[in-house]
């Protein structure tokens, strides 16, 4: 049994208008009218399939098809928000091929003992509301479901208004639910795959994140009459930080990553001297006591390049994340279908953050990496060959078969 | 003769709350709906100073007291536009000493020789339009009208499309005017005057400027899974240079100042490596040929540091302005006025750019100077005290009888 390629790459590019760039990538963010719009397809797409559709309070979009025996389901999903100016396969890749792999049982008539689901979460990316993985963090019990609510755009606008706004403020309760496994394709992001010629990441784990927000204030003052000798220049200090961030890494492990993504300037006219600047960091490394180690340094530069300037400033480490091993169970299951499927395979940890990593608190879990081009992604060149995604799905497609049992 | 203090102090009050701050400072940027509701209170009190007020094609308003024989006009301007979150004082206090100077003729029934004319120059910050001083420019000759018709805001707005919207595209040509002379009272915006104690300052020049726009674009991908190795991150270029302007002034001279003001990151996101940034470069110093200096080095800095980061760049020195000396003849008047006035004063040299600059090209023109507390200006915490406020409008009220004559 294999998915159907052509029925695959033709849904993959009808999603992929949706919020379509000039440049042959994608702006949908989270809870956008781009959103609703591939909501809206998705769901009648999964009707289409014979799924039963249900929405829960955080948005998020459930599609079951039943099993032979009342057990909990296999869950398949992905995300359908991206970054601005990001690319087509960031999450829509993941939701597609789980769409594919449940039609695919559809054609062939399989019963499988339990039901297999397909989910949808909402605000993946953490471009629009902050935290990333808001939906499944929610439904993790790692997240209120009011301070959920209450994130606000960079606009002021609230989440769970958007949530009714666009028409998917469900009555289910986003809460843990009963789970066979849970699986995620999704497309590596990284260059290893593709570097070694491999079609398959059999993943079993994510890094440990660590995102901080940094605010520094300087004194806003006249470009012109403003003497050297008395700046307090807030952009100076930040720009000490954004260089002292980059070196981080140097000093952990070759694996730790460190990234000012972030940065807003205030008034940010060219002749004043900005007295305020908001910055972000993102910390990252496979062991959670390098990521305290980066954070440490993190904090030290911070001092010194504050007290250089003669700024002042606030540091907040408000969201992090501890290394999620993905459970050997389902990490085997997948490696058996990548060989079943016979495309090249090789285990591999995530860098990014996923909703698998809040779904694996709740039952076990799993994912599969396809090769990103260039190792790029969250930009408008992000790109996976079809022969790529046709054994990642049919991966997909067989791993679950496996994990759900014929009946 | 001199000016009626309380009834300037209660001018500046009124007129500071049109765009004030809940901190204290002022937002009115140039042709927003605040900046007309000044025009119309200017016009208002220009009408009630029996003013014959005239407005041209930039939306420069001129209000003429007539003299006693027709020669041309002994002019008195400043402007009324802000920063974002600027103060109170910049530009405003120019046009109400020039009014308040106008009213005490008027209360005193002295008939000049040559008329006075209050004038309010469009957009002088070039906060929301660029370059700054666009509407004097204009009126120098040495910005097309086309140009400035069709800058536009970071909105994309036009000016003229904000200048009919609010009312003030005038009719009359704005082209050179023959002038006497041509006086501007102004905020220090730097530390002499306070520092040495004296109330005004007698400018003799304004330094020379060069403002440069700079692209570093590197490659966009997300902050995860993307080894360091292989990183072109624009924000830490764009980090390198921030440094390297803020070294530029000790390589040139102890009075050469450079900036970068504003700063904005593409696509802006915690978890993207930034792919993009523009960023502005403010360059000064007394001298044309080391400001040519600190420009070579800023274009040394900007190609060693994309070339390390492996980014590309496209820098435009796209606005430049020679030093000015004020006509000594109107330097002497000043002087003069001070002297007679009674207060502490010393000759200075203006760090920032002001529409005199432009003036200076059309006939004999100087400025006067008020102290600003600790240096400040360009945020919400400028201000000049009233008894120095009072010594400069006292000074601008001599050095205008001086220059227009008696009949």
């Amino acid at each position: 049994m294999r998915i159907h390629r052509k029925r695959l790459e033709e849904a993959i590019e009808t999603l992929g208008r949706i919020g379509a760039t000039s440049n042959g990538g994608l702006t949908r963010l989270a809870l956008s009218d781009e959103d609703k719009q591939a909501r809206d397809q998705l769901v009648a797409w999964m009707q289409g399939a014979k799924l039963r559709v249900s929405v829960d309070r955080m948005g998020n979009i459930f599609g079951e098809r039943p099993g032979a025996e009342a057990l909990p389901p296999v869950m398949l999903g992905s995300h359908l928000d991206s970054v601005p100016t990001g690319g087509k396969y960031d999450g829509q890749l993941g939701v597609l091929c789980a769409l594919e792999a449940i039609s695919t049982l559809n054609d062939h008539g399989v019963r499988t003992r339990h039901p297999v689901t397909l989910v949808i979460f909402t605000n993946e990316e953490g471009a629009r509301f902050q935290p990333a993985m808001l939906a499944s963090g929610v439904m993790a019990g790692k997240i209120p479901l009011e301070d959920a609510y209450n994130a606000r755009d960079r606009h002021g606008v609230r989440l769970v208004d958007e949530l009714g706004r666009i028409g998917y403020l469900g009555a289910e309760p986003c809460v843990p639910r009963p789970m066979r496994a849970y699986l995620e394709l999704h497309i590596e992001q990284g260059p290893v795959l593709e570097e070694e010629g491999l079609s398959v990441g059999v993943v079993e784990g994510i890094v440990a994140i660590a995102w901080s927000r940094l605010t520094l204030r300087g004194v806003q003052d006249h470009a012109g009459p403003t003497p050297m000798r008395i700046r307090r220049d807030a952009l100076v200090a930040a720009a000490d930080v954004v260089r002292a961030v980059r070196a981080i890494p140097a000093q952990v492990s070759p694996e730790t990553v460190a990234t000012v993504g972030r940065l807003e300037v205030s008034p940010n006219i060219t002749n004043a001297i900005p007295g305020k600047i908001l910055m972000s960091v993102d910390l990252r490394d496979p062991s959670d006591e390098y990521v305290t180690r980066a954070l440490e340094l993190l904090d030290r530069a911070v001092r010194d390049a504050a007290a250089r300037e003669g700024v002042e400033y606030e540091i907040e480490h408000y969201w992090r994340v501890s290394p999620t091993r993905f459970d050997p169970g389902v990490v085997e299951a997948v490696e058996r279908a990548a060989q079943a499927v016979g495309g090249g395979y090789r285990r591999i940890l995530s860098g990014a953050g996923h909703d698998a990593q809040y779904m694996a608190a709740l039952g076990p879990a799993g994912m599969i990496f396809v090769p990103s081009r260039n190792g790029r992604s969250h930009c408008e060149e992000e790109f996976t060959p079809m022969d790529d995604i046709e054994h990642g799905a049919n991966t997909l497609l067989l791993a679950a078969l496996d994990l759900a049992g014929t009946a």
